[in-house]
Parts: C-alpha cells; sequence; structure tokens
C-alpha cells in the first residue's frame, strides 16, 4: 500500500480484532495464491493492474466481512446493469459515475498543469459529428430553453491565444433531455466551432438546466436504496482539441444552483462554476440578435490548454 | 484501514513520489465526497458496505494510476461479461471465481473451527431437487467414467455421528461435463442421500477428472491474455446439511492430480486432498457390485459438522 491509498478512514473498516491469526493466516494465503496465478503474465502493465485489482477487491471482501447472501446480491445487481445496457444505454458507465470512478479516472489522467483548465467527466451523451457553426452561431436548433450568449478565449499555458481550436459544446434541453434520448432524431443541443485567429469563440446556447441521470434502472434502485438523488447540477459541456496541446473534456457549472453541492456524478470542481448574468427581456444581445422579448444570460469561459504530452 | 488490508506488497504499487502534494489533494477531496454521498444512507450495512467499495476502488484506481483508454477497456470488458450472461451461464460468478473472490467470500463467512471440515466453492453446476438414493447407491447414472467408491462418516465436532444428514454430491463426467451442460436435459453424476443411522454414507460415483471452466467468454479471454490456465482440479462436490449443524459446501479433490497448485477459481485446501486408491479389474467391489471387469478407484471423506450459527 502506498501513501496515496490513506484515504480518510471510514465506518467500514471492521472490528479486525473478531479474526483469529489462523483465519487470517488462510485468507492471506488465498490472496497471495491468486496474485502468483497472475505472475506468468506477459504484459507487465496487465500483471500490474490484475494485482493491484486483486489487492483491493480481497481487502473489500475482509474488511466488510462479505456474507454470501450480499455476495449473491452484488451478482444480481451486476448481472442486472448488464442486461439493461445496450447501444443506447450504458449503466456500468452510470455505476462508475456515481461511484466517482470516472471522475477519479479523470483525475489521475488529468493532472494539475499551471493555470490549465480542469477537466470533468465526459458523460455518454458526447456524438461525434455534430454540425458545424460558425463562430457566433446557434448550438441550440430546436432545443427548448433560455437562449444563453458564451463566449471566451482559449490560451495556451504560456498565454498564447490559441486559434483554430475545435470545440465541441453539447447540453441537454430546458426539459433535462439531450436530443440522443428522444426518439425522432433530432440533432439540437449540440454543435462544434473553431476560436478565431485571436483565440477567441462565441455561441449562443441555452441556459443549463438541471437534470436526472437515467434512474429507471439498477443504478438508480441503488441510488434510491442509499438516500442519494439522481440529480445532476446544470452544466454545459465542452471538448477542446488542438494538435500539440492536450485535449479537454469539461464542463461548466451555474454558479448559484443549488445542486453544485451534490452532483450525483461527482463532476463539480470550483473552477468551473460560472456567472451565468440573467439579462431581462429586451436587454439589447452581444451580436445584435433579436430574442422577441425573451430574457436571456450571458457566461464567459476562458479557457487553458497545457501542451500534449509526449 | 486495517491490519487485515496488509496483504503481501506486489509489484502494482505506484510511483507515488510521482504524484504533487496539489495532486494528491485532488484525489483525496474527491474520495471525501464520494464517502459523504453515502452518509445519508438509512441502512448501517449498506452504507459500510459502499463507504469501503468506494474507498478500495478509489485506491485501486489511483495506485495503479489507470489510463482512461484502461477505463475503457473495463467498461467494455464488464458490457461483455453482462451480455453473455443468461438463466443458463453466469460468467460474473465465473469472474468473482478466477479472481478468487468467491473462495474468499467462502473463507469470511466460513472461520476455522475446531476440526470442522474446510468448505470451499459452490461452483454454478448444483441442481435442486436431484434424485435421491438409497445408501450404497450410484449417483453417476450414465455418465461416462470409472467407477469410484465413496464412503465416509458425518460427525458433529463433538465427535458424535450424525444420523440422517443430507448429503448432495455432484460432480463432471470423464469427458469433463455436468450434465446441466449438455442440451438433452439428462441429469447423471448428481444425487441425494442420507447418512445411516450411525453417520455413514457410501455411494457409487465416478473418479473425478479435470476440466475447463467455460472459456469461451470473455473471462476466458481474460484468463488467455493473463497466461493463465482455465483449469479446475479434479474435484466431486459436496453439500452437507443437517438442521442445528451449519451446513457445509465443499470438494474433494484427488491426491497426485498436477492441477492442484494451479485450480483456477483457487478452490483447493490441503485438507481437502484426498487419496483415491487405483483398484485393478476384477477386484472385489464393498457391495459385491459387478462391474464387469472394469477398473474402479475408491476414496473415504470424513465429514466434521460445526454447530449453527445463531
Amino acid at each position: 500500500m502506498t501513501q496515496q491509498t490513506r484515504v480518510p478512514e471510514t465506518e467500514s473498516t471492521p472490528g479486525s480484532g473478531q479474526v483469529s491469526a489462523a483465519q487470517q493466516n488462510v485468507e492471506e494465503q488465498l490472496v497471495r495464491n491468486v496474485l502468483r496465478s497472475f505472475e506468468d503474465c506477459q504484459d507487465p502493465r496487465l500483471k500490474q493492474l490484475m494485482q493491484s485489482l486483486v489487492t483491493h477487491l480481497h481487502a473489500f471482501i475482509r474488511d466488510v466481512r462479505l456474507t454470501e447472501e450480499e455476495w449473491n446480491k452484488a451478482i444480481e445487481f451486476l448481472t442486472a446493469v448488464g442486461h439493461i445496457t445496450d447501444d443506447r444505454r450504458q449503466e456500468f458507465i452510470l455505476l462508475s459515475d456515481v461511484f466517482g470512478a470516472s471522475m477519479q479516472t479523470i483525475n489521475v489522467n488529468h493532472e494539475a498543469y499551471g493555470d490549465a483548465t480542469e477537466a470533468t467527466v465526459f458523460g455518454p451523451f458526447f456524438v461525434e459529428d455534430a454540425p458545424r457553426i460558425e463562430n457566433g452561431g446557434d448550438i441550440a436548433g430546436a432545443a427548448p430553453g433560455e437562449p444563453c450568449w458564451v463566449e471566451g478565449t482559449v490560451k495556451d499555458t504560456d498565454g498564447n491565444p490559441v486559434p483554430n481550436a475545435r470545440i465541441e459544446v453539447w447540453e441537454a434541453d430546458e426539459d433535462g433531455f439531450y436530443d440522443v434520448q428522444y426518439s425522432d432524431q433530432r440533432v439540437s443541443g449540440r454543435a462544434h466551432l473553431y476560436s478565431d485567429d485571436d483565440g477567441n469563440y462565441r455561441f449562443w446556447g441555452l441556459t443549463p438546466t438541471p437534470y436526472p441521470i437515467p434512474h429507471d434502472g439498477p443504478v438508480g434502485k441503488m441510488l434510491e436504496a442509499v438516500g442519494r438523488s439522481p440529480m445532476r447540477a446544470s452544466h454545459l459541456h465542452f471538448m477542446v482539441t488542438k494538435p500539440g496541446l492536450r485535449t479537454l473534456v469539461t464542463h461548466i457549472f451555474v454558479r448559484g444552483d443549488e445542486l453544485l453541492k451534490y452532483d450525483t456524478v461527482f463532476g463539480v470542481k470550483a473552477s468551473l462554476i460560472k456567472d451565468f448574468v440573467q439579462q431581462d427581456p429586451g436587454t439589447p444581445t452581444p451580436d445584435g440578435r433579436e430574442l422577441g422579448g425573451r430574457a436571456w444570460a450571458r457566461t464567459r469561459f476562458d479557457l487553458v490548454l497545457p501542451p500534449a504530452a509526449d
């Protein structure tokens, strides 16, 4: 065990004093046997992954003194997660998300680098080949919701503007659904655009609204059993790519959203919470767009990309 | 972390020195947030299970510095395990078995108790309502294989004979298949009987032969990738039940079987390895049964059952 594994003590630590030395020996011998079974693995990384997984899996079983009934329930739960998963629904990703495992994987792979923009979870709703819009265009399409002007600059960690960065944006509509969650093949609430020669970008989207992750399956049942909400904090997704720079997958969140503390996939980072400034009906828009007397909002998100890894 | 988690160090411990204090803080804050999300769980045991699982899951991700590509492969792997699982095939149990998780759960729930017979994995091939045979009857039915006489006594941990204990036995045929693996609805290689007034039992079965776990699915592919054999050591399953005594699920193994060291589900315990004594063709059988000049074998398995838990 390394220093990293010293996470805060939880109530899950059992009364190990109840286990005899002979019993501990039986349990530890099994762990050694399982670890040894991977000794002939020719791929050193795969061997490392398997041996670490076995170490932590057995520590879990021994720490909680897992009962056979609980083991059975776990097998049934995983089976149900597998059976609801198909081309349109990925319950294993949901499960990883609600345990914070997706976010921890992002953390591990996007270590803090100077003032580079922080990453967060990718989520299951990205679609390849979203429509291209010009700078200042509209990503919302037919999606209902309050118009929101989004602008910012893309820079590298030396402070140089990054022109021609590809910016993918996607979000739910005001009813909390992404286009792909409707059955009518609509494409709305998503697009890609490129930063201009000065690294600037701007577009019309929708003011983000909160929504639940799909919670009619086994993961939703689990959240209910443990008293957790299935809601995600309101957010707008970004993926920014530019050759030579590290690809950034992130969201921005809405300051003041009461769900920021309880985002069920643990995607919120303080640096990603932005002011979405409400504009009264009739307030002139930055690009002169006529909104028919509707209220709108505006926000700013400046992006900083570190160099790509070797 | 308790003393129990101090399993032997493996090569999976990463260079934690490469991770900055700021980065460690980000990762640990996430773990704290996830643990906190289970604080409102009204079921204390469920809360303990979830918080311990999260602790170990995040420790794994951080220890190995799991890459996003590896995370993706893990999601794909679990999805494949889910999709091959149906009423006849349980790939999640196989997965638990080959990681030694099933065996560790058995260990945790069947702590050493005096000279009580040790338990081992249940496996996926037990069937309810196997035919009843009299003491001395034949469990093999139409299953091909070498006849094997099995006898023993059932006692409690005070040394008293246990009459009328229900003894379920099941095994693969000489081709390595259980009856339920054939599509013709046969029932063979399984039965139940009861110990007599003196606690003795005896039956004809088949000399156990080795066989692979089903390895044409994702678990089999994983075993191949890590250089592990899918073979189980030769064995004969027992489940013994008697009101007031602890139910015993176990196997016996064949001394001299070269697979004893590599049993892919880690079910072997030294106390469960028995002498299967080969008998030349024509050797008289214990019950006078005529075997038509075939060779046969015999073994003895004395069982000791501890009191049932409260």
